[in-house]
């Protein structure tokens, strides 16, 4: 079995859990290599304790999920049949009882759930999240290199958008324009809907991109990701679209500042707490604290929002191999909105910044 | 009450359910017109049998729920309340017992109907799911309105990706364009992923778009819809692209007859089978049969794909104000893939056809 489904298994051993029936699209993909969407229809990996796991799939899909590299057991059903029974008689080969089962309880909908209780009526249900987000949080050498990509994708983006400025031009024509480059390069899907967002609208943590025109003398908010091979990135970068005021410099200055102090103290061993702190102390002592209203950074991967959580107050250590965002900002209404984003993975003894955009004031002028 | 809420009311009595607790945005859209994702946080609206219903939204949005319409009680909870408990509180000021209680059991998750069982463990769970889409099925007037716009907004996309069309051109290169223009209009969503299919991959029915170059000889497939007001269209074109062999043009021919044949037949009071097999019998006698794998239609609104649904067996009438796809096509592999969709609507002796896009084979030069 990969590293990964011996992980899953090992945590089932620990907590005696017989089964464990995953399915997400995510987490399927993440433990099988086999990403999929049946939208209704169901996929499922069943995984176990010793026996070696179970794929179930629409018929259809088989032999994809063989070519992504599935090597066990896959059950394909017809739409005339009934994939809970053939799953109960895989299962039923594998193990007889089964008093305790995992499912992802944020995931699985009343009716699968339903099913599955009465194929097995005596069992507890145990939440399967928690310990996917900490398995997730953990990313391997292909992972890296995946978001890797990505992330070049994203600093391009930004790089076509800033082009793009231009006296007239709205924050949809701006959009439009990345995004339309990015389908050129045979992208396919953005980590979340592209935000372009000028003067007053930047200067709100959740600001819409609408027909805003940009003008001079505006701040130019980008927040966007690409998705490659199934994983995230996200950056965010602001510009000023001419001469700005001196206060727009200085908090300018300040996101940047409290931005890069964050980095440096990312490393192996500092509580993500420590790092949400150093970068809310410099935005605090520049007079600016109210106006940071969110948490400084996010895991992602696979999900665009994944752990660890960058907050104020989250004890979680850092630990090699965790990629996530540091994202402060600061949004003054009517003055200026900036935010300055990274993707940044924990080497040995610190981070390695995979988005590379420069952070720089940059001016179009 | 609104109708909607008064329907869901009557529904409530003759099953003998107190309560109804809605949390997807669709459902609650279309009971209370308010429209939010609050993604993993919830939303929900509870309907009773005579009592007022309730809105549980997080506590930011509930002036965006009062500016949508909405008269009755709002719960707004911050991020450190409880809402169920809130909910328990609410729901106790209105009825003394539940015995059976009413929730869409596709969409609500384990973690949810675990905080609902331990309210009301003495409860059983019923399915809003069949009454909701049955209610949803017949549209009112405004809702035809919007769908309306959806349908001009999709027409002129068709005509954008046609004006396209040109030696070089990938299917990506003309997507893009198709969707940048319509965010230059202000439109935020499309139905579903836009689909621009060339030669071979037109000839699947569930071609993905890619790289590949439109070339002299091949259909062009356009398969796209447009969300407004939180209404979908759903159009489907097929154009030649320079001159086709007389098999093409057989095929073209075919699905138009067929087409045309199922929009004759819709009115109220024919069978859904039969309007299905209208069509699908001048594909059988034109010997194409096998090459038609999917259902004549869908009904759309909210949702790109609802009730009522166009397959050979359906024994479902039709019914002023219903609108639905009509959506014939006939692939051959590596020969042609040809689909033509209309979104129709109703009306008290036939049907409105609502997306005006030409259908006589368009050849572009």
């Amino acid at each position: 079995m990969n590293q990964r489904l011996t992980n899953m298994s090992k945590w089932m051993n620990q907590n005696q859990i017989e089964i464990s029936i995953i399915t997400s699209t995510e987490n399927v993909f993440y433990l099988s290599g086999f990403y999929s969407d049946p939208h209704e229809r169901l996929l499922a990996l069943i995984a176990f304790q010793q026996e070696e796991p179970i794929l179930i799939c629409p018929a259809m899909e088989k032999e994809d999920a063989k070519a992504s590299g599935w090597t066990y057991e896959i059950i394909g059903y017809s739409d005339v049949e009934n994939p809970w029974e053939m799953a109960r008689k895989a299962i039923e080969r594998r193990v007889n009882k089964v008093s305790k089962l995992a499912v992802e309880k944020e995931h699985m909908n009343v009716e699968r759930y339903e099913s599955v209780s009465s194929i097995f009526p005596e069992a507890a249900f145990i939440s399967a999240e928690e310990i996917l987000r900490n398995l997730r949080m953990i990313k391997d050498e292909k992972e890296i290199a995946k978001i890797r990509e990505a992330c070049v994708l994203a600093d391009y983006a930004v790089e076509v958008g800033c082009a793009e400025i231009k006296e007239g031009k709205t924050e949809f024509d701006i959009l439009a324009v990345i995004e339309y480059e990015m389908k050129k390069k045979g992208i396919t899907a953005m980590s979340f809907a592209t935000m372009v967002l000028t003067g007053a609208n930047g200067a709100s943590p959740h600001g819409n991109p609408g027909l805003s025109k940009v003008k001079k003398g505006d701040f130019v908010l980008f927040d966007l990701g690409v998705v490659v091979d199934g994983y995230c990135s996200d950056i965010t970068r602001t510009v000023a679209y001419g001469d700005i005021t001196d206060q727009q410099k200085e908090i300018y200055d300040t996101v940047l500042k409290a931005q890069l102090a964050a980095i440096d103290a990312s490393k192996p061993g500092a509580a993500c707490s420590t790092i949400d702190r150093t970068a809310r102390k410099i935005i605090q002592e520049a007079g600016y604290g109210e106006y940071f209203p969110h948490r400084l950074g996010h895991g992602l991967g696979i999900g665009v929002h994944e752990y660890p959580s960058l907050t104020e107050t989250n004890p979680l250590l850092l630990e090699r191999g965790m990629v996530y965002t540091i994202e402060p900002g600061i949004y003054v209404p009517n003055v200026a909105g900036v935010r300055i984003e990274d993707d940044v993975f924990v080497t040995a003894d610190g981070v390695e910044v995979l988005t590379k955009f420069p952070k720089e004031l940059q001016i179009i002028k």
